[in-house]
């Protein structure tokens, strides 16, 4: 998972998540990049504030949902495989209020763990893994995901 | 936190919502009832749709939050405590899809708890409780949500 990653394929992911998930559209979320240190998406603050005027939680929980879905939808493009990504379990964290616009992270997942969900997907129709997702301001992580997500046959 | 929820109060915490987190607005939340089953709130699946028109994960994660977040409002309404209310970690399972509108329902904390948070923050100025909450379609849980909170002063 070290391939550049094209503008064309995250203009893509955007458009879809916009498309099939209109919440994403009222949260104002933008697919921005995929770089050395994963997939980022930003949002905006005032479509996701909440009554202390900082991020609501409920927005930083499907921010971070959604970008590591995004990492999961790119590894499959990547490898070219088809399937439906579906999350089973996550884990957040919330450290620090998010008092601005802010960029949810996914980090890339490890080959050794994009190749065991590959192969037990060919063996058994089902692939899992597990991936983390972030998010910093000022340099200090404010909330910290982890998700179980499973691939599935189409 | 057995007694009887005034409708007036449950249309506050609504209007409440909607006021200061527009994102319920654009997932069109309404807080249902208080009932021996707890505090419940609806939302249509429409808004709240992902790829595979069953109801976005993301959606999920922000209705039990809020669904819980609210029961801790209320708890500090019927016990006349003003605290900031914030969220510190969260556990999702996701069981199955949801494919229709949806509710998700908080469950009372009993009474050892509050009495529990409510000592430690007239003591410390800073009180915990674990919530949980839950969507259930067709008589089959959906989604599992706990969620540790904490209160702090205003």
């Amino acid at each position: 998972m070290l391939q550049p990653v094209d503008d064309a394929i995250l203009k893509d992911l955007e458009s879809s998540l916009h498309r099939d998930i209109p919440l994403t559209r009222s949260m104002g979320l933008q697919v921005i990049e995929c770089n050395g240190h994963g997939l980022l998406i930003r949002a905006p603050l005032a479509p996701n504030i909440n009554h202390a005027a900082t991020a609501f939680g409920g927005s930083l929980a499907a921010a971070t949902t959604l970008v590591s879905w995004g990492m999961l939808w790119l590894v499959l493009k990547q490898v070219d495989r088809d399937a439906r990504i579906v999350i089973q379990e996550s884990n957040i964290s919330y450290l620090r209020p998010v008092t601005t616009d802010f960029i949810a992270r996914c980090q890339y997942p490890s080959e050794a763990q994009v190749t065991k969900m590959l192969t037990t997907f060919e063996r058994h129709g089902k692939g899992r893994i597990e991936l983390q997702s972030d998010i910093y301001e000022n340099n200090k992580p404010c909330v910290g995901f982890r998700g179980r997500f499973v691939i599935l046959p189409n």
